[in-house]
């Protein structure tokens, strides 16, 4: 049994701490939170300890942290977990600072601690269906991949100001996800983008609509299309063209419920936002953890795929501004 | 906090089990089951005690039993636990006979604790999701309902023998469905059947492949479509018809992928059987029944439900016998 | 080329005067109509002459006459043209009366002139591929057929007292569908039905609703789900069940549209009635027809199709009447 | 009745040359084509008379040409028919050489008569009601658009030679239909590019897979996905958000169909090339300009419709080539 110590009891701490819970080799053991209410509510639903930064990391009996904490927090306490010889499991991004991520990085290797990093989509069970079909080639060779990924509604001016915009709070998942279906590194990146949706969005100098295109070596090509805003609720699909056929990963609606009437048939939205729609990726990610911890699996996600997706975003962004493609 | 004991650790008890553990307000408090093995992986699992019926009814600390046993021992076990005063949840259904029933909800009444029948596709969202549109008028005055309803492949004949027949054993899910989306009485039916899937249970004096027609006073008509086979999975839906539109309820596929290749585009199968496909109806009777157990709710399905289900199934039964409709 | 004559200038008639002349062996030759203005309206438009019965029957120049006139002239004008040797494409149905029928079909023999009655849809491009389907084993053995067929809305009382009843007016294109589908003979049929959409049918002494059981000799079952309303268009289903797998026939949308937005997603309504829905089968069964008149086919819906579907719909009324399945 | 030339008797003269046939205001009064037999093919079925191009242009009787010949022959006659005062319907594309495309429409302004260009996508009813949807305000502010655009198998390399390349040949519909639905110009174009396909086409010099991306003033964005192979047919599907919601156009499929099976659920292919896709929008365009004939409508593609497409074509060459976004 893996006696886990939860850092940040917020929305998506829940997520974990309840996967957590319900895994049969892990167990929570602590959870740590700058607000004391709050931290104070999961250890009690799970009969969990309270405990401080300090006192997590010189527990003995704490097997591993589970970062999902405010962002820059993340690269901080990835290194205090290292030092301290705790297996991390830490919520995208390492940092928002490609310069900072590499140097946390530097120290996760030097302690050969595990780090995963939770690209929480690469566990989705579709897009993992899309990925190993690919990988025993139903569609033939990739050619084009076209993931749309849009929130049903933009954050917050004031979260926007810190997020460190638009390609690494939000596109850095489908950064991710285009190397994980892809399976190679793309070559070049072109992006373009609009603020249309919220205009202090534009205000705090970042964009909410955007097109992106990647080129990888072998020729095939991947773009994203991304927007703050969905009337729709959550719009989470891809599909990949290969020579022998198309594969295409839907929304996953919230009923099978149709109605006919009058008007037209009428059938349910897509599952509102990512903490129902990826509620199996979160349970499936955790599950791999655990294997980790067992050593029974290498980390899928590991630093250096964080390190590469915010890299992405940083290029995208580079392009953007120049308004031409960049090599990568 | 309600202390549960289960009696029966088989593949039902198992889901059970984990509802129970998962639920704020409940906790597993002890499994009984004549396979002693059986019982111990569960209760180990989930911290709690074995015991025996006997045990377990004379338990002050239990407050309720969740009956998964053989069909044949749900009535003894709801009279004693009815006697010690036990609020009980019973799996459907009471009994195959409906006399024996009626006897055993008399002593329910006597005893007036609260008795829920397990018939869980009442909980499905998707069904229950239809029900609440109909009431709120979305198709106006229902005329016609269809319910499609087949398993994967057929139960063994030894299985068949002991099974009350087709009518009692799986139609009558139907039969309850119909009475649930139609919140009506039916005032006759008709059944046809055949067999085809399996000569064994044609041996064993059963069917395997029914149509039944229900009608209401009101003039609304219902069917069931009912097969103990079907090559492509789970097949549960139903549409009803009504004065201002339909509404359909269609399968749960297993996932959202589609493959376009030279041959036509290919989907996924609809969930494989109940444990998949009525996962969050388990989830969702349980927590209805900890609401009676709260004193929130009275049980939407009561033993009065599972005696007019298993009265349609005879009379169903009666009908295929005779060639001819017969007065409800 | 073959000189078609048009009995009856109605809707129905302008359907298939645009298939005949757009027909490279056919041409519309002549045009009846009791009344002169529809005739001469078609007449014009494809430069065809206007006739009398008797004009046409001895007009060396017709080699065969389409009879799309009102149902009760059918009988008469089938023996009227097989006395004069024209090949006949007659709209269902013969007659209402089985009786007349059979004398009526007796005339055709003795003059062995090619008569083909227009069930439509059993040149529906859907519906065929499904029957092809079957024949090519994709389904295995046919267990279970389910037809769901709803007009868009009722007729108007008058015609309902003329019609023979919902039975022999509209569910005898089921019935043919069910022979055409299974290639089997029923054994049994059992009707139920209700006077729900208008009050008025139930005063012209029929029902608008309704379902029908039909078994087979092979232990196989078929039902039929009726309703002269249906609020979403015209529904034209069917799906049919086998020991490999379940073939279904949708509805066809009138365009491949959706929109998602706040309350759902939403679709287009299946094509509104018959005229739309069938187009293509009005083409293709004239073009069975022409290769009828040509010498390379035999009527695929011969006079004893058409009696063996009225044969059904009395049938069916008798078991409507009698609350008993009728053997067959 | 307008007497119309058909010029080019081949595949797409075939459609044109039926849809002329059928309209209850043009008769197709001749065919022009070098190769003899085929248009003696067409005049023969529809009784129209050969002609060569001095014939039809001299000849007073006839009202329009429409022009269905070899791309390179397609300015000249445009110029020929309009100093013989003819109306004018050309197929796509008018020249691939934009300042002949220039000096040409400058000729039919000067002799005043109404050119059509045939872009048949505009005229197909899904796109079509998408525009009107959007007009009407369903989604709001359009925001991005996807068009998805690929070709069952790539042309020979022989063609692609003299095709003027993927852009000028294939993705101009594409431009086309992007400036259709958005009701916009662009003022950027990136175009990122292929060859995948076949090597030939490389060794011609051109791409086989692209990804274009547009960006309007408004800040909307539009993407278009090239293939010029696609194993599951003709793909032609487009999708546009807008900030109340989004509006998908799907391939329309061969028919409704679907299996389930052991393996999961199969359905149709999408209509397997254009001449089948946009049979309906063949037909409509011929309306159209009939009405232009009439005096009734202004045609709805002209020659600067035709002229802009080129210009974009042109322009994402350039940014193919240079690597960046390219102002218009």
């Amino acid at each position: 049994m893996f006696n886990i110590a939860l850092l940040g009891a917020g929305r998506i701490g829940q997520i974990h701490a309840a996967n957590i819970a319900a895994h049969p080799h892990s167990t929570l053991w602590s959870v740590v939170d700058p607000n004391p209410e709050n931290a104070a509510r999961i250890a009690e639903k799970y009969q969990a300890r309270q405990q401080s930064v300090e006192q997590t990391m010189s527990d003995p009996e704490v097997h591993a942290v589970l970062i999902a904490s405010a962002t820059d927090t993340h690269a901080d306490l990835i290194e205090i977990a290292a030092r301290h010889g705790k297996a991390i499991f830490c919520e995208k991004p390492v940092h928002l600072d490609l310069a900072r991520v590499r140097d946390c990085l530097k120290v996760v290797k030097e302690h050969s601690v595990p780090l995963f990093i939770g690209f929480n989509r690469r566990f989705d069970p579709q897009f993992r269906k899309v990925k190993n079909d690919v990988l025993q080639g139903r569609i033939g060779k990739p050619e084009s991949l076209v993931i749309i990924s849009r929130d049903p509604s933009p954050p917050p001016a004031e979260y926007v100001r810190v997020s460190g915009g638009m390609f690494r709070d939000m596109t850095i998942h489908d950064f991710d996800m285009a190397r994980f279906i892809m399976g190679e590194e793309p070559v070049s990146v072109y992006a373009q983008g609009s603020n249309l949706v919220d205009p202090a969005i534009g205000a705090a100098g970042d964009i909410d609509t955007a097109f992106i295109v990647l080129k990888y070596a072998s020729g095939a090509l991947a773009t994203i299309v991304n927007s703050r805003r969905s009337a729709y609720g959550y719009d989470q699909r891809l599909e990949l063209h290969g020579s022998k056929g198309l594969l295409t990963a839907g929304n996953i609606l919230e009923n099978q419920i149709h109605f006919f009437g009058e008007g037209g048939s009428l059938s349910a939205l897509p599952e509102h936002f990512f903490l129902q729609r990826y509620k199996e990726a979160y349970a499936a990610e955790w599950q791999h953890f655990v294997a980790v911890l067992r050593g029974e699996a290498k980390p899928e996600c590991s630093g250096d795929d964080g390190e590469r997706a915010l890299y992405l975003a940083d290029k995208a962004l580079e392009s953007l501004r120049s308004q031409r493609e960049v090599d990568l």
